[in-house]
């Protein structure tokens, strides 16, 4: 069923990027790009911007490029940012609390609508921007999870955790995995997990700045 | 001076990937692990795995595999996560907050020595696992980052303020960003930056949770 079964990778990775070009774009009030220009920002080529965003069809007009705010919307729309995915949370520490107040979440789609941890001592504290969400027990999980139709999980739970956690998310019926957790997850293959493990950012980062002169 | 301008940056970053796995192994008591595991868990061919490696010397024995313990010890050597960074960061929201107190900064190399912020209103405030660190104001900036000889800035100010904090870590002094804040950086090419844009991550779960069949 899938509908971009035969883009590349790379292709809808760079999406993001695109789209965070473009709407950089619409806010100093340009209509139209070419691709040159979003190539450069990436540091592609301009033809590598033209066959990326060939595979969703004729989106520009050569000659004039690309009209940015549709082309935002189309992106969106491919990416399926164009719509509200609730979420579940598991994990209320530190981590867990800046997520559940990231307004980030709602403006790529996600809307987290009910935070869950394994600890007595913070389940029924106020969470979120407002404190408009109350921590609930893991035992709470299977029920609000089919009651609201929820296909994502976010873990934001220490690494020893994330495992158990990851299984008892996909028992309740989630679908797909935010990881933040820095472990693995050993899931079956048609679960998408995507991970956002600081730790990978550190080391690459380290890496680069090792290799500056000292 | 670089000293792995040779080695293509896919093999860098599955160098990450290596060592989350190589630390679960060491986790497990295990003490030699072959190409071909090492290559399952990663989703590569074990050719592939041998000739990453391969680019840090003779890390391995031909039917024996590659020793966990010193591997591990190595690679943090090439990542440079082998020592400890000290970094400042500009942002004490909730995420600044939860990045003050994230314990797996260290364990990656990184020590956050001072975090500041533009608001008078939270300038002062305690932060940190053990509320150990101090929000300072902007003004202090250059003078901690010059005395410390500090070379990485991590962002944590919202989007329409990075750029600008960008600008005054590398006025003073700083040679590499961190950045979570979900906007690109205009930068000189010799400044590496890595973003963690968490937007980027949810952007990429939500398409692969739209291919998903309703």
């Amino acid at each position: 069923m899938a509908r971009y079964a035969h883009v590349p990778g790379p292709t809808i990775r760079r999406l993001s990027l695109y789209l965070r070009e473009l709407e950089g774009l619409l806010a100093e009030g340009r209509e139209t790009v070419s691709s040159k220009q979003l190539g450069q920002a990436l540091r592609v080529t301009d033809a590598q911007v033209r066959k990326d965003l060939a595979y969703f069809g004729q989106l520009g007009r050569p000659g004039v490029g690309y009209p940015v705010d549709p082309l935002i919307r189309e992106v969106r729309g491919i990416l399926g940012t164009d719509r509200l995915w609730p979420a579940v949370l598991v994990g209320a520490g530190n981590l867990g609390r800046a997520l559940a107040a990231y307004r980030g979440f709602a403006r790529r789609g996600f809307e987290i609508v009910a935070v869950f941890d394994s600890d007595p001592a913070v389940v029924g504290q106020g969470l979120g921007t407002a404190g408009e969400l109350t921590v609930l027990p893991m035992s709470q999980l299977p029920q609000v999870v089919r009651s609201g139709d929820i296909r994502i999980g976010i873990i934001a739970v220490p690494a020893p955790a994330a495992q158990s956690v990851a299984e008892q998310m996909l028992d309740a019926g989630i679908r797909a995995l935010l990881n933040f957790a820095p472990a693995g997850l050993d899931v079956p293959p048609r679960v998408p997990v995507v991970s956002a493990d600081l730790a990978i950012h550190l080391e690459q980062l380290a890496f680069q700045v090792a290799e500056l002169a000292p």
